[in-house]
């Protein structure tokens, strides 16, 4: 089936989506994202990747081609045309195009470009990936210093999945002077006994919208968290550890660098914190 | 005049150049670029593009969809058909599109995206700007750590030239560890007594083609050359500054940080520079 997807006010066959040379998301990397996940035909934390996005394009000073509400209506419009039940909605918006190149930011009233597609995934939540953990290995952190601003720039983490999977492992941990910053696309974690361990937020790591929602659930599950660095030596060393994202909700991660954590079996913090995250944002979903 | 510019293998005006919105250049920055100048209708340093672009290609595991003499081929093509005297082809090639969005790579046999424009600048090498100089601020570099690959991650130099416009200056210099490593499209450097200094080649600069060029011909004027980090006090101490691209040539800077260089005026080495730059390059433009 062919999808329909969404560009700058329109509602087109996917291969009929196409955008100029001069789009400064192609030329420059100028440009931010946001994927959301849905599930049983409902949008995940919403409002939290909105909230998100509006602060990515302030950062860049970009401007918002849409609203919320209007954005809830392309997600949902999405979601009903290509019939998803389970999958994810990506939204992406760049500095729009001028007709030619230049470092030199457009105008202000140059319109910015914004895309969304859907992508389909069928039992989602029900990953067995969720059953066996998954393998990652540590790579030095080569990205830019703004990781807190969601932009496209993502050629490093896909350099990253790549290492991993020629390792014959799931994905790469990124470590910057001497510890662990986040995964390629999601945020780590360890746990120690009855505390969660992962990095505090600053402009090193990405501000996950799923990181937020599963550290509130831990709270109020009693759990201690700690947010600080941490090593790849020590994460080898502790009992779990799990990533979260949007998509892959909280995946536990049963080997580092090919030492096995804890039994090298998924461990149940992660495995909770999985109900609990999915069952809640299911509750909440819109 | 609508310009004619190249995508794919066709000859297309400008406004009918596009691509699918699953490019990865566009969804990841995944791609490369080079720009080459054209003086009096012919190319500047061709064989230094061509063999960057490859090297480029080559670090990220990509595929060229062209030959030198195709390249060659179609630069000139585009020259001629936009009827340019003096200015710049852009070239770009990204990995292409898969028809989706993932982190891994698409198989090999998706073909890269090629992209090539034209940007007219008569009189180019007769900048005013030679003439007063240019005026630079510091910023810290936050760019990724592979700046030796050309990629399109041009977010970060953007957003440099930005706060340079903001403090009423011409450009930017990057400073990482204390040390500059370069402009925010351009290489760095100073002039002390008959000695240039330049930082060394590494993955922290871009391997410039216009650079290596300048200090072949600045070792043929009989003056020393040290490759070493240097910082921007020791810049605002030197007797000259100057910086090196494709598309500026040898151009001075006389006020880094608001503090004058040598006497706040283009020195003579910068001037000699560019004079036998522009001459031994048109000589040997193709």
């Amino acid at each position: 089936m062919t999808r329909t997807v969404y560009l700058n006010g329109e509602y087109l066959p996917e291969d009929e989506a196409k955008i100029s040379i001069f789009d400064r998301g192609f030329l420059m990397a100028d440009g931010v994202y946001e994927v959301t996940s849905v599930l049983g035909g409902k949008l995940i934390d919403f409002e939290g990747h909105a909230l998100r996005l509006q602060r990515s394009l302030d950062e860049l000073e970009m401007q918002h081609p849409s609203s919320r509400d209007d954005l809830l209506e392309v997600h949902r419009e999405l979601v009903r045309l290509n019939d998803i039940t389970d999958g994810m909605i990506y939204l992406q918006i760049t500095r729009g195009s001028a007709g030619d190149r230049d470092f030199a930011y457009p105008s202000k009233d140059t319109a910015p470009t914004i895309v969304l597609f859907t992508q389909a995934k069928p039992g989602m939540a029900d990953s067995p990936m969720a059953k066996t953990g998954m393998k990652v290995i540590s790579i030095a952190d080569q990205r830019w210093g703004r990781r807190d601003i969601k932009t496209v720039q993502l050629l490093y983490p896909s350099m990253g999945k790549m290492m991993a999977k020629a390792a014959g492992c799931d994905d790469a941990w990124m470590v910057e002077d001497g510890a662990v910053t986040e995964g390629t696309s999601n945020n780590a974690y360890i746990v120690k006994g009855n505390t969660i361990i992962t990095r505090q937020l600053s402009h090193e790591i990405l501000h996950g919208i799923t990181r937020a929602a599963v550290l509130r659930f831990a709270l109020e599950a009693q759990m201690k968290i700690e947010e600080r660095p941490f090593t790849i030596e020590e994460a080898q060393g502790a009992d779990e550890a799990f990533i979260t994202s949007a998509s892959t909700f909280v995946m536990p991660v049963v080997e580092i660098d090919g030492a096995a954590v804890g039994a090298g079996t998924p461990g149940p913090v992660a495995a909770r914190l999985r109900e609990i995250y999915l069952d809640e944002s299911r509750k909440a979903a819109l």
